[in-house]
């Protein structure tokens, strides 16, 4: 068999006095952080996507990489190659997860049968690789997107035959996960949102939506697929507005067709970016309602309105979302999938290493300042002092509703209160995680 | 009685031959379109906040305008010139309702005690005002973010003696939008959100305001209030995040309260663009939703990131907005607050009116445009048409529930469905709509 | 010859009372306003890149198009195919003027030679066009930024050869829009930026780009090219930071080499926006720094933050900008170039109609208000009323250097001056222009 | 003399194993780093305006602040007493410098004669205080914004007294500031800039802001002021367009009025991102044009679109901005001022410690860590092999002039060049940042 990253050997542990750069400095997938290994707790997965699939191309552009598997050639034979290629690469770099479309690893075909026979075939191929190499499903997924017939959208299309199409191949992905040991299922609605207003019936496309979500969960059930269900939430892009815009108005969505203990969120950092939010914000959101699932591990750029997909090199951000993360108990399903890919002039094969090992190496510091926050509690101590008025008698009879507007109206009367402000604190806070991230 | 605005008289209809600035060139009140006047159909508001009580201030500089109404003295006498002007104001400008906040019409007082006893001093005044002048309020509606004691939230304060405080004022001044006939009562949780996620409990401050909105439903039904209640989203500032960000989150939030039956949504142009949505969007989604209630009008600043809070100045944007609202069967209890002020450097007394004149005849106009297109209906149809493959068998059965994913892959692949694109036909139907505005 | 567009005659002005909407309902050609016909004034041109080179294809889909030009095959016989089409679509359109890249019209070749054979065949093919259909080229220019090489930029290329591969597309370029009598050549500097600046030297790269425009005007002299060399400002997209960022950058890097009589600006409205200024802005800075030269006419989507390419359907917006270029006299070598795209699933061949038809009327509208304002000329009067101080002894010593900060300052002291604020008038302003654009 | 900070001492560094808040953990002012203290190398100023003058108040609320400072009272008195309380807080915050506004220091009085007395005395006062406390001063200013006088501009208002009124000012500030000291003058035009195009003369405006930047230059030589003349870019706010916008704006418009060589920039982190662009980039820019002056050290909020202007908290960016400037020779006559407040809800006196403490730590950590970019080298040695090219013969032959279009063209051409993208290596150097800042 071909070896296509002919200069990389199995990235390693290093420690920061190591030279190599195509070694972890950080990353020490068996060091134990608050009673986890880093690779229990991160999680890791790359993805199929940027790195087999993407041509270095961009919309001003052609593609950049002159990669074997993206030569041209026979569909299915090159499809082969590109697994080949993929699994060397998820080996190499030493993550434990991989993530997959369906249009990734097989051809589509020109009609549904052969999409099914491709499909089938790669993923007896996959299982296979899976065995040889240990690497395990982190998700799969359908890409319902790219292709033309979905240009108008996938469900919330006008038309019933796409939202067939379209259901299709979520049920071919949805099995070939469960048959994969996926342990979950994505569900990203590209498409899924309008282009004008002026063409577009909301009412009738929630509809829609709505059923397709119901449908997803009652296979999941009949199939008994033990994952997550989870839908990745971004306000634009393809689209000019999509329906899964932020994770508030995922669980208004959700809440809606009573799902809302059936799916949980997939957090991109740079979706929640473009959503006008800090990807903090989302991930804190997500677990203040119970709905966080996994994490599409990227940034993007804070001067550019689009989505990047850059790998994460703010320990600063990231140790923030971890702090919430381990909080809320850590991943249970979910992990740090890499959505990220190089830049278009990053064309040499180690290139896809160092953005990975980048991303991982922050991802491993900011568990360890994470941990520290959590190990120390200083922050959570005083959140939880800040709100202990609310275990007082009057927090306690509000909440409860044992007052109502009138009889709380008459005890302020009463009492003449006079509220004093008292400061939030937020210097000293912000000094305290400086403290955490730089010693 | 002063008269304040001694060059103005009642501002008339004088159609587009008028060269007279003080006069309406198309908002004709009395005027039938689709069965009903302008008037009945725009509901057009004044505020009190921003002619009567904004001093021309802004983040960098000091009060600009020089109005009788602003000079310092006796707080309860300033308070009554001030109703003086205001109704003078509202009177001679010709519209038929007003808005205020608690704190707008009187002095907060020391205390509770004072603020109670001003309030209805002046309730008395304002109700004698609507007597004398025939002018009505839509919605009253109680400042629980300008006082420090708010600064750390109001519903959502770690202290619930400052949710005390707020509940105070809240049950005052629902109690007096219902004895003034009030036709709504608007919450806008300014400070309900965060300055930053370290010092904050989102899940707790979620809860307690899930509670006050609760308080204030029971409350509108213990008073027997026939109008309804409205929150206004707004995504941050003055707050870093508000909980109330935009119309799909306040769904969720109602959703997860039990209150998506008992409130509605008072949506802001400017509030909409600064989460990232047009304001035809958020009226969208909101009548969509059944969420919809009533609007502040005004416009912001494409370039800039703050309320800029201008008057509605475009015929383009308001048309497709105002058919939003017809379609959806018009306005019921809402109205047209303006919401909006005129800008800084803008000093004379006269550019109180040119600014209101100029947004009115921009409804007129918008809402001029907007019953043509119902009228004509070649939007409506072309969406009728463009969904109707949804009430085929296919269709129908996807919607019922009566297609599991299994049953319904195995149709598509049965009949080997092969859909092709349709045109979303977005340009022509642009076109259609410029079609409309311009004659 | 294969008539592509069967369905579609040469477009008309039938009036606002037409239904056809393949008519023009505001453009008409030879109607005169202010002296010159419309089509004198508006200059409008049609680009073959949007329309004939791109697939409907965006960053997560791929191409929705169907039409026959776009079909794979022997490149120079399809270049032939796409200029029979392109042609044909440019008489329908019934525009005077036409706009190409280099590599629209011609296959790259895999080396430069292969480059100038093709490029010249077809400008040979082209210039036959021009005298069958009476087509005139409003500017040309090379593509020098899809090709694998440039993704590093052009002129700011770190290797020199590529500086040279791209001087040596500008250099035939240039001949070719000489020799076809195109009325200006265009710059776009798409790579000529910087991905991140740890790997970017900013001086050096700014000295690369200057040489590249000195060089690019010395060309012009010698071979007598007549028209005016352009240079299209852009913020970001695809390069995280464009050199050429907007008017007021590009009129700083022409004063530093030299250059701010010999270039002038070609504005794009969605480049405009993405920098952070409105359309207006940049046409009126551009006439103020004596720049402004072309125009792209398109519009972006206030909420996405990349070059959305619409067709311009704001007769608010537009009538603004024309307003500002017939103050400064109209175009002399410039116009009305349509950089815009019919969206992705606007699949319909009569779609490219719709989206320029649409924007030929929006801008004929706009023509119309703008020219009523000029005539009317009370906005003119008042700008010149407002500024009358800088004609008063004080305003002229001020301005003509006579007072020092001293004299003046010890004037303004010995004179106690107290100047009144004096109101800007903006919303009386604002409903004078409303006046103007709806009867 | 009342002490106002009774609970803190004078702020000193103890190290990272220190538990005070109220010292310093990594700014070690005696500390050498390349040579130079760190005291000499950072150069921190604190401002008198947001800790001196600010009551906490925002656009939707009063001030919070009840410090002593605040007190209502007669003018000149409490500028006494705020003149103690700053000069206390300077020392014990151990800054070297500090910054004023005339109009912080100083009542502005009813006309310019008691303004020029106010002035004067608190500038006696001042410069005692520099005296007893070894307090220097980086840079004075001048207030000619927040005056109603100045609400359509200073420089640039339409009536020359209100170009006058602004001069004195300034003429008074700038011999303050030579008088006290100063090392720079500053001039932010934060109203000199456009609410609306339609009453504004852009050309008009500019040449008299080039006029009154010609009399401050002139002034400067005139007085013998050794200090730097800086401006001080933003794009807006409180303007809706200000024509300081950003560094490569100030460019042309220097190189307009041949001021290139007399006035460098004061950069401000959170106007460089208002302007849409990284902070970074703003100090990369100003030290390629030669332009770099001082720093307004703070930071914005990536979802906030106005000047939050809270305290610099990430290392990740300042460590590139320390790298820049240190790659640029470090600061001459500028320094870190810090143009930064405690939030609204910061109501205790050490919030105003715990602010500028958090800041001048990050900033020592990014010394700390940029001082290591330098002296490793590793990524200017990347820099300069990349654009080794240009040292070739073809490299210089382009460069220096000796090539023509058509020459170069030929020389491509007969060379048959095929340049090979290379890549531009951003994640390994990503990487190697990051490996700077974590250790």
């Amino acid at each position: 068999m071909t070896e296509f990253f002919k200069n990389v050997s199995k990235v390693q542990f290093e420690g920061t006095t190591s030279n190599n750069p195509l070694a972890f400095r950080h990353y020490d997938p068996e060091r134990v952080i608050l009673g986890k290994t880093m690779k229990e707790h991160l999680r890791f997965a790359a993805c199929y996507w940027h790195n087999f699939r993407w041509p270095g191309s961009d919309v001003f552009g052609e593609g950049t990489f002159e990669h074997a598997w993206l030569t041209a050639g026979n569909e299915m034979e090159m499809a082969k190659v590109k697994a080949d290629a993929a699994f060397e690469f998820f080996s190499k770099l030493n993550v434990p997860y991989y993530c997959f479309h369906d249009t990734d690893v097989a051809p589509e075909g020109s009609n549904l049968k052969e999409y099914v026979n491709n499909f089938a075939q790669m993923i007896d191929i996959l299982e296979r690789k899976q065995d040889e190499t240990g690497l395990k499903l982190l998700w799969g997924t359908a890409n319902a997107f790219s292709n033309a017939r979905y240009m108008n959208g996938a469900a919330t299309n006008p038309n019933p035959e796409v939202f067939a199409y379209a259901a299709t191949q979520i049920f071919n992905a949805m099995n070939a996960t469960q048959r994969l040991g996926g342990e979950n299922y994505v569900l990203w609605g590209g498409r899924e949102g309008y282009e004008t207003l002026l063409n577009t019936d909301l009412r009738q496309e929630r509809e829609q939506l709505g059923r397709l979500m119901q449908m997803v969960v009652e296979h999941k059930h009949k199939i008994g697929f033990k994952g997550a269900i989870l839908i990745e939430p971004k306000p634009q892009e393809p689209t000019k507005h999509q329906y899964d815009y932020d994770t508030a108005t995922v669980y208004g969505f959700l809440k809606q067709f009573g799902l809302e203990n059936e799916i949980k969120v997939n957090i991109e950092a740079n979706h929640a970016t473009l959503a006008g939010h800090s990807f903090h914000h989302e991930v804190a959101t997500a677990t203040s309602l119970g709905l966080f699932g996994s994490i599409d591990a990227n940034r993007g750029d804070a001067q550019l309105g689009w989505d990047t997909d850059q790998f994460p090199n703010s320990v600063e951000e990231n140790s923030l979302v971890m702090y919430e993360i381990l909080k809320a108990g850590g991943f249970t399903t979910g992990g740090f999938n890499f959505d990220a890919r190089v830049r278009r002039p990053s064309v040499d094969l180690e290139d896809l290493f160092h953005g990975h090992i980048g991303g991982m190496d922050v991802m491993a510091l900011s568990l360890e300042r994470a941990a520290a926050m959590i190990e120390n509690d200083v922050l959570g101590q005083h959140v939880a002092k800040r709100y202990a008025g609310w275990n007082s008698e009057l927090g306690k009879n509000i909440i409860n509703g044992d007052l109502s507007l009138a009889s709380l109206a008459d005890h302020a009367l009463t009492n003449d209160i006079q509220p004093k402000p008292v400061s939030g604190k937020q210097e000293r806070l912000e000094n305290i995680v400086t403290g955490f991230l730089y010693k």
